[in-house]
This record gives C-alpha cells, structure tokens and sequence, in this order.
C-alpha cells in the first residue's frame, strides 16, 4: 500500500464519499488508487471553480464533507472564490491538494508555487503531510477538522512522493464526532428576559437551524413574545414554502435593513453575528442595528441553534409545534412578453416538492425569492460569500448529494459565465438540474450600484465593463455545448411551458429567460 | 479629486495604456475614474482568469505593464493561476485589487478576504494603500516595481474609502527606469574561459534573450566555440522562423532532456537557473544536468541577457551578424483524414509574417513546434508556469498590445475549456486573433504520465477524470455563443481552407480540429 492508498482508505472509512477533482500529474498516484480502491466516487470538473462549488453544495445537503482533488497551487487558486463561499457557508470540505515532491520543491520548478499560503486564506485547517507513515492520520484528522462543528475548510498537501512512497498497511478510525458545546443557562435566560422585558427585540437566526425544526422553534418564539423574527440576508441553507414555518431574510442594502431593525433595543444571534452592511458606502454606517441595542449571543455563528431555540422556546412556555406555517397558494400565471414576475410566478407555481433552489441571480433574486414562498416545500441555498461563479457548482453538487430531488439553479447571466463548465459536469453524470439563465445581458448590480453612487448616466467606458450585452451570449449553444438539452424563452407562455417540460423530466436542462 | 482618479492619473502618467478588469461594487471609484479621464482603456473579461492572462499576454508583446482591476480576495484568487504564469514568466503587471473600506474590514462582512495572503503567493510587490494622500505614490512604486528588471508582479490593495477620499491635486512622476547591472567581467571571463575550454560545454538562454538579437548572439558563440545551445523548455517569448537563428529547447520530459545535457562538464546560463525536471518522478533525479557539470551564470534569471551575449561574442572574437539562420522552406501539404501532422504543415505553410503563437497544445506541442521552424518570422509565447488556461487569455492580450499582427492560438481542448470566456473579449474588441482548438476529448498528457507511473491500462474510475469525450465538447457552438465565427475539420484539405481563410481575414475565428 501507498501513501495513496491509504489516504482514499481512511477517508472512506471516514464515511468520504465523493471526490470532486480536476487532477494533474503530481496527484495522478492518488487518481490510481481512486480507480483500484473502492469507496469514494471521482467527479470529473472542467475546471477547478466547479470542483470546490460542487463539494460545497454537497456539503450543504448530504451534511458531511466530500473530497476535492486539486493539482498544486494553480489549482487551488482556480477554485479559491468558492473555497470563499464555502467557508461562509461553514459547509465542511476535505481538499487534497497536491504538490512536487517533497524532495523537488527546492528546485523553484515551473510549477512550484505556496499552496500553503493560499489555502490559509480559506482554510479552517490546513496541514502539509509529510511522510507516508502519518498520510492516514492527516486524512483523518482533516476530515475531524472539516466536521466541526462548525463544518470549515480542511486542506491537506499531498506532495507527489509522500503519495507514491510505501505507507503503513493500518488505517486510522475516524475521529469520534465533536459535539457542539450546550447553550449556557446564562445566555438562555437573558434572552429569555430580553423576549419577556417588553422592550423592541429580535431574534436574528442563521446556519443548520434554519431547517425546519429550528424554525418552528424561532417561529412560535416570534409569536409568542413579539419578537422580530429575520434570517440573515445570505444563508447557507433555509427550509421554506407551504407547511414550513415563514422567516425574513434582512434586506441586502444598508438603508432598508436599518429600516428592519430600527427600534430593536435587544437583538437575539443565533448562530450568526451582529448585522453588517455588504459593503461601505461613503457617509453610511457599517452596523444596521440601532446603537443603543444589545446583543445577545445564544448560539455562536456557524453552530446549530436548532436545540438552544427548542430550549428557549420552552423557557418561555411556547410550543414549535404550534407555530404558524405558511399556506400553499398558486399564483396566476401571465402572459405575453417574458418578465421577471412572469419568470418567478411560474417557478412558483411549477416547483416540485423538495425542490434544492441555487441561487445566484443577485438583482432578479428579491423577486424570485418573495414569489416562491408559498411553493411547494423546498430547500434555498444562498450566495454566502458573494463571490459569484457559485451557483451552477452548487447545483451540480447538491444533485450529487441529492439525486432523488430537482434541484434549481436561478442564474444571472453575468454569474454563469464564470463557471459554466459545470453544464458538463451535470451533462456527464446526468444529474436533475434545471438552469434558469436570467438573462439581462448587464452586471446588473453594479449598473444599481454606480446609481447608488450618484452617477447614473456613465459614458461609454464605464458602460463598456458593466454592460455584456455585445456581443449577446446565446445559452442554449453554450449548454448544447456541454450535451445539455436547452431552449430559450421570451414569453411567459413559452418559458412556463418550457419549465414545465424541464420540471416532469429528469436529467440536465437548461432555459434561457430573455427579458 | 479622489483617490481614484488619483489612481488613474498616476498609472496613465507611468505609461500604463489598458486596463483588463472585472470589476465589484468596491471597485466602482476607480471605474468611475476610467470613465472619467483619459489615458486607459479598460477592456472587461467575463472571468479573471481571462483579465490576469490578457496583462500577462499584453506584457510579453508591449515589453511594459497593464494594469487589472479586481475585486476582492475572490477576483484575485479567480486570476490566480494566470498570474502564477506571469510571475514564472517574469511579466511586469499592476494589479489593482479593490478591498472593502478601511473602517468596514474589522466586521467580517461575507466578501472578507485576507487578499494581502493571496496576493503574496504570486506577487513580487504587495502594498495595501492606506490613504487618498498616499496613493498616487502607491501607484507609482508599483508602476516601478512590475517593470524591474527583471518583471513581475505588483498587487496594490486598494480598499474603497482610500478610493473614494478626496485626494491631493499632484501627480507623482514615474519612477526612473532601473537598469540591469551590466555583466561582471569575472564571470564574463569564466563563460569565456569554459567555452574555450574544449571541454563539453553548453549554452543554456532563456528571457528577454531569445529575440532575434540576443539568439544570434548566442547563436554565434555556440557556431565558434561547439557549445550545444538550448533555451528553457517553456520561455517567455522566442523568436524563431525564416531568417532568425534557430535555438532548441529542452525537452519537456526529463529522460530526454538528461541525454540532450549528457557530457556536460560547463553549463553558461544566460537568464535563466540550472535545469531541473517539470515533475518528480520515484527513482529519477530532479537535476538534469550531469552532476559534475559546472553551472556558470552569466546573466540571473529573469534578467536581459542580449548585451552580455553580445559582449561574450566579442570576447570569443566572433560576430552576431554572422550566426547561421534558418531557411525558409514550404512543407508538402497532407490529404485524408485530419492528424497533427497535417495540422502543423498547415499551420507552417499559412503562418503570417510577424505572427505571435500562444502555444498551449500541450502534446501536440513538440510536433506543432518543430513543423513551424521554417515558417515565416514569428513569436512563440509559451506556457510559462505549467498552470493551463493561459493560451486564450495570452492570446487575448497579445492582440491588445500588437494590434498590426495575426495571433494565434494553439490550444488543447481540454485547457482551452479552463479560460473559455476569452472568446468573448476576442469577439467584443473585434482582436485578430485565430484559435485551433486541438481536441483530441481527452487530457492526453495525463495519460501519458500515467504510462509512465506503470499504469497503462487504467480501469473506468481513473477513465472518467482522464478522457473528456463524454459528453462531447462542440468547440463551434462555444465560440459561435460568444459570438467569434467558427468551424470544423475533419480532413487535412478543409482544415488547411478553414485556416487559410482565417488567416487571410481580421478579427477572431475559431477552428476546431479534430483528429
């Protein structure tokens, strides 16, 4: 045995069971022993950005770790922007990353390159392993360390000879599994004073205890005690539609969140931490909470809150079970020229039942999101970091780990060129996957935001790098491409029809909404 | 005037003439100062891969820096692997990565980033500008600092309040050019001495040396004195065609190159490090000279070699102008089925005078390059740091800065899909330049290297992360959706019209031909 192969045998016994790859030849000793060991499944990836978005979306919906496989620095840094959603997400991921031998490193080789270095800008957790002997353990511990709680980004370097060197022949068992830490009587019952006090409080709640469960919970707390009940604007995963409890995201721009929060004396954080603007803006305050209200921390961020709201909502002598749902209800369809609203009513009208929405179509997502909430129940997964080029990676691996449910994607047009290689992906594994291009042909954000910013009437130089409408993209070619069936709409009789089609079949497709 | 204009002035004062973006909202001030004054023209990429290979390719023709603007730890990560391509090819590039505002980094908002940790890892110069009164001085160190010698990169962080501040009215003056030391007389004498020596002795060049000057140079030191001249096995930028002195680079795959530098006992490096092996192979050296080969430098990495080259010359008594070029010759031309043979006649037949070559073929590189030595004068631009999705992107740029002069991208199908959004810069600025996409729907070199791990029958998992035939990749449908003109061949005549006709029009076309 290798160090190879004991690096894929301690990860499937470690319950690993999918690796996401774009390899090359420093890790080719790990690809063999992929093909002669059985356990983990390699997922071919065009480019590494679709590597690491996949394990992310995986991660989010199986709820443990798969593996990346990338080819030195290079690779690594292809996949860093959703290495950055991912660690947002707090979704666990194991990335083996391979490097020169460890005895060639000195050379300065084309290749070389500190994979050290970049992988700490996203890792929880970041090891060099250096020999053959203690490869198993590494893999074991790596993946301990992407677990968590909270789930994080574990990268282990795999230099080319510690791989190909002859290893123990014992595999390591997987660590036991970390609990997160109960919620302190304390903090229970100063949220319980604050929920009781009669003064303006919310109760701000992000991470796993967003599923249902949580809900109830944050729900019948809201109801019972008046609260202000908000999910953070950009989550990892939120249970929502007809039977489960209803909650609000805070808005994305600072002026409408302050709105939200205005008053709020106390501010209950569960699993998430005091409300922030995106971004500055000159002469605008970063913090969206009033000055003047608490924090109180009942849960730190990334750790499920979902047993510390039951608990709270005990405390204050109110029952889950009892909190108001939302009602299922079908919206009216339009017709003629394709709108936005047209696009969202039937998206909402047509999502099936455990649906996984991606989403990633920034200035259409309000809309979207607000008109799919009586739906049909179903799982949202958010732009956790905002570096776009996430969403039609996250589908693809939410389909891994999911393949008995649709999964959604909701796409900008801007935001699918970054990593449309995944059409591919999907393509080759046949996965459940409906694209939704929103085509605007414009980075349609930042043509709002140069408006936020006074300058409404941009000549022709700034237009050249905000607007992509010239030349026109054409989707359906780019995903017949990659052997993905396609078509394009421009009314709303068209694309209900084409969505329904897409939504009674399995497999990849895609539609190009042109409005 | 803000920082922002403060920043532009500066850069266009330095010379710098284009600006490769794709930009955020924290980068909105600078993109606001690019419309608002002269001096550089921004050109988008819908990837930053596409934006960091487009500065480097501008950099190895144009012989001075663009700039690119970023945004965030994600955009910069997302250029990455271009840049680690740069760096290893010593192009001089100003990155402007925009970061969130100074008072609104300690809030961790989802977009924070350690983008100074990042930057490291490829650049040579990183400074975070901490105000509006610093940043013109700011710009124009890292002006100096990307020019050298020898190139590089230089990354200014530039957080978006420093951006939008209001700045002072002067402008600092571009730094002095510095110059390269000149060549120490000793090691000129001990370069001499060896190459007189009459022991075996080679001549190994690479960087700014391999243009027409310094190879005849070279050229006329190895004709004198019987020293084998090589050149690095990927380079920056060579010369090479009818009329220029012909020079060989090492093989890529360390066997052979041990028998090319067999012998040896001197070794005079010219800009370039002694030579070692791309990878590490179990039981093989990572040095390719042999052990008691000499290594005389007499120019560092990085650095111009053409004026010592010249002063060696003179110092052997021998006369560039008299060094041997190659002669111009037509090779016969194939019928039948399209193979790589027949591709690279074609190509050597139709090449235009003055052409640049991006060269990411990958294993139809050594047959593509040895067909082309006697084809009309032209550049060949190389795959520098071993990172593919460098050719389309390379090619981009170096259709910016040379716009008189066909490109031509010779490109493996598997590397071509890492970049592919190039394509749209290409058709968008209307760039001259022609794409072959070689695509044999596999990575072939990857099988090759698992050949040589022993392993040549490799079963369905190993397959299915090596050969990218399933789906299949339509290369006329992905150019045509970004709107550059294409086609396909499959035979040797249709190919050699396509291409023919490719080469007598302007702006972008793509060829894919596969064999």
């Amino acid at each position: 045995m290798n160090g190879a192969e004991a690096l894929v045998r301690t990860l499937a016994r470690a319950g690993v069971e999918v690796c996401f790859t774009n390899p090359g030849t420093s890790e080719l000793h790990v690809v063999a022993a992929l093909d002669r060991l059985p356990g983990l499944r390699p997922i071919l990836g065009l480019f590494e950005g679709v590597v690491t978005g996949a394990a992310d979306g995986y991660a989010r919906m199986a709820g443990k770790p798969a593996a990346t496989l990338l080819h030195l620095g290079p690779g690594l840094g292809n996949g860093l922007a959703n290495l950055h959603n991912a660690k947002k997400a707090h979704a666990p991921i194991v990335n083996l990353v391979g490097d020169h031998a460890t005895h060639h490193a000195r050379f300065d080789a084309p290749l070389s390159s500190d994979v050290t270095g970049i992988a700490q800008a996203v890792s929880g957790w970041v090891r060099r392993s250096d020999s053959p002997e203690r490869i198993g353990a590494d893999a074991a511990d790596a993946v301990a360390a992407a677990v968590g709680p909270p789930g994080q980004i574990a990268t282990l370097v795999v230099p080319a000879d510690v791989a190909w060197r002859r290893a123990p022949d014992t595999i390591p068992a997987p660590a036991p599994a970390s609990q997160s830490a109960g919620v302190a009587p304390a903090a229970l019952a100063a949220c319980a004073d604050a929920l009781c006090s009669g003064e303006p409080t919310g109760l701000l709640v992000s991470g796993p205890a967003l599923g249902a469960r949580g809900l109830a919970a944050a729900r019948a707390i809201a109801a019972s005690s008046g609260a202000r009940l908000f999910c953070d604007t950009f989550n990892t995963r939120l249970a929502r539609g007809a039977g489960v409890p209803a909650i609000s995201p805070l808005p994305y721009f600072a002026e409408p969140a302050v709105a939200a929060l205005g008053g709020l004396r106390n501010l209950v954080l569960v699993g998430t931490q005091a409300p922030v603007a995106f971004f500055a803006y000159p002469e605008r305050p970063s913090e969206l909470a009033p000055d003047d209200c608490e924090m109180l921390v009942l849960v730190e961020r990334g750790h499920d809150g979902t047993p510390a709201l039951e608990e709270l909502a005990a405390a204050l002598g109110t029952e889950p079970s009892g909190a108001p749902t939302v009602e299922g209800a079908t919206p009216e369809l339009s017709t003629g020229p394709l709108d936005l609203g047209a696009i969202a009513r039937s998206v909402a009208a047509l999502l099936p039942e455990g649906a996984i929405v991606s989403d990633e179509s920034i200035t259409a997502s309000a809309t979207l999101f607000q008109q799919t909430q009586a739906a049909a129940p179903h799982d949202w997964l958010f732009l956790t970091g905002g570096a776009i080029g996430q969403g039609l990676p996250l589908a693809t691996g939410a389909a891994v780990a999911c393949s008995d449910r649709k999964v959604v994607s909701l796409e900008g047009d801007g935001s699918a060129m970054y990593t449309l290689q995944s059409l591919w992906t999907q393509a080759r594994e046949q996965l459940d996957v409906t694209t939704i291009i929103l085509a605007n042909r414009s980075y349609a954000i930042l043509n709002v935001e140069l408006g936020r910013l006074g300058m409404t009437n941009p000549a022709e130089k700034a237009r050249s790098v905000l607007d992509i409408d010239a030349p026109k993209l054409d989707w359906v070619q780019l995903a017949e491409a990659q052997g993905v069936e396609a078509s394009r709409a421009t009314s709303a009789e068209a694309f209900h029809d084409q969505l329904s089609s897409a939504f009674t079949q399995r497999g990849p497709r895609l539609i190009e909404a042109l409005y």
